[in-house]
């Protein structure tokens, strides 16, 4: 048997594999480890992109998390040390991390161990994708110590796990832009279908206004049933969108941001919400809406310039309600 | 004044225009008429694309409708005659060729009249996009014959009245292929928008089976209200299907080419749906569905070879239930 070299040791359990993996799939693009720990950044995701509720998410430049990892060959255990101040549980079992390797041990046939250390700076609740950026960039790490063994899309179906616990729903939408970068369309969740759209030059400006909107309350807000007109204006909005980053067509992806499903009933969870969508438009912006469930507000906008002045507005929209805030501007992340 | 040449002397009411054209939208790209008469093709068209309902379509370059008019200067009277067997009405009040003409005249200032000689290969009631064939057909003959006064997003909004003669609903997702050619997204009806979609090479198999589905009762069938969870998943099929046709990914159009919401209600009025489904994609077929309101069924093929041999299932499944039927294979018409 050939052992792979020290900092590697990993002994696997083919055995507890319960599904195929797709050795053609392995993203090989991720640089490999020279030590034996390994140090990523996990970016802030937005997910539904106003009109591709669960469907749709971008990965942004920044905020972002650090995960530092190293590989324990004597046991199978998930260690986890906070060093930020967000009070989440080091509890394997109660941390999305530990889901998510736990996933990764389980499915893909690990057998062994994680010390982890995460500073994150993705505030929980803020409705950019920080939970997903603890489950993503925890499998991203791992599979970066085990030699890039798993596909993208074997470590998105690990990191989904840790959505499962933060939320009780296993989405894809934050996770998949934040393993894969850019814009993702995730097609279909059964089977998983991931799709990357390419994009024009964009840029994001942010507002994550400090209260609090918790994902499983802003899921529950939602009615079961739509009406088939209002779908239908959704499903036309979501086939401009993507055409329209697809064809680098600024006017269209604005034209696009529309929607008249979900943006209706989770808004009213924000105040100044609408009034700062208008300030935002007039100051350039293409059109945006609510990050993932909520509180934070995105903008896509066409020139730096407009972002940082579209950020003024957000700055000035919350300071006149008086809520704290934070703002971000920031590119794409590829 | 400058008096326009003989053949297309038409007085134009421009106080009753109400609404403003973009004249740079108009499009040039029409031949230009030598005579005072002009012979256009209307193709048949495929409404919905499978996961796209009310939003997108296709025109396809077989069967298509002849329509050869004349201008009338005398007044403003619109005279058709139909030469096919179809048994429609000549009257312009229950003709979607004069509904479509009337809607020019008023709201595009046209004070003439026209002369109407309609040859219609496509059935009425074959989900081919009958009565959108005579509609844009007519529109289309009257604007070259107008020297291309109007531009393309003008005919659709004159034919939509066609369509709403037809089936009490203002839709254009037929009418937008038949006079863009292609693949069209309608992203919005009010305010109208209509998006190009590019594509690449596809073959089209249609069968029409000889059993009568009126759009009127095809559309009164379906639910008002859907699943959230069903709406999901059709959005993210509509935005793979979208993805599909401009990266030019034969897989990603067949796996978007799936419909959660509609089919499954409208195929009941279809004998042998789902077996002949199954039969085409056995043959080779990316995938496919109900043709607009039904009963055609439609299925994208990437050669010429497998959309005949998918034809050749379309005949083998309606020969075995013992329905008649009309097949077609045809390519794109750009």
């Amino acid at each position: 048997m050939n052992m792979p070299r020290s900092g590697y040791l990993c002994k696997t359990a083919s055995s507890q594999q319960k599904w195929i993996m797709d050795k053609s799939k392995i993203n090989t693009s991720l640089p490999r480890i020279d030590g034996d720990s390994v140090k990523v950044t996990a970016p802030a995701t937005i997910a539904n992109l106003v009109c591709g509720f669960d469907v749709l998410g971008m990965a942004i430049n920044d905020p972002y998390d650090e995960i530092e990892m190293r590989l324990n060959n004597e046991n199978s255990d998930i260690r986890i040390v906070h060093t930020d101040d967000f009070n989440l549980s080091n509890d394997p079992a109660k941390n999305v991390i530990g889901a998510a390797l736990k996933a990764m041990q389980e499915e893909g046939g690990v057998a062994c161990g994680f010390d982890v250390t995460v500073k994150k700076n993705i505030k929980p609740g803020s409705g950019l994708g920080s939970s997903a950026a603890s489950s993503a960039g925890a499998v991203v790490a791992a599979n970066q110590l085990l030699n890039n063994r798993f596909s993208n899309e074997d470590l998105v179906r690990f990191a989904m796990h840790g959505e499962k616990l933060a939320s009780g729903v296993k989405h894809a939408d934050n996770i998949a832009p934040c393993i894969y970068g850019g814009i993702t369309l995730i097609r279909s969740i059964h089977p998983l279908d991931i799709v990357q759209l390419s994009f024009p030059p964009l840029f994001v400006a942010v507002v994550h206004p400090q209260i609090e909107v918790k994902t499983s309350d802003a899921r529950q807000i939602l009615r079961k049933e739509v009406q088939l007109k209002d779908a239908i204006r959704q499903w036309g909005n979501i086939a401009g969108l993507v055409a329209g980053f697809i064809k680098q067509d600024y006017a269209l992806i604005g034209r696009s941001l529309e929607d008249v499903i979900i943006e209706p009933v989770r808004s009213i969870l924000i105040p100044g919400f609408y009034e700062l969508k208008q300030r935002a438009k007039e100051a350039g912006a293409l059109g945006g809406g609510i990050s993932g469930s909520g509180p934070s507000i995105f903008m896509l906008c066409e020139t730096e310039k407009i972002a940082k002045d579209v950020e003024k507005e957000m700055q000035l929209t919350f300071d006149q309600i008086g809520v704290d805030y934070k703002t971000y501007v920031s590119t794409v992340k590829q």
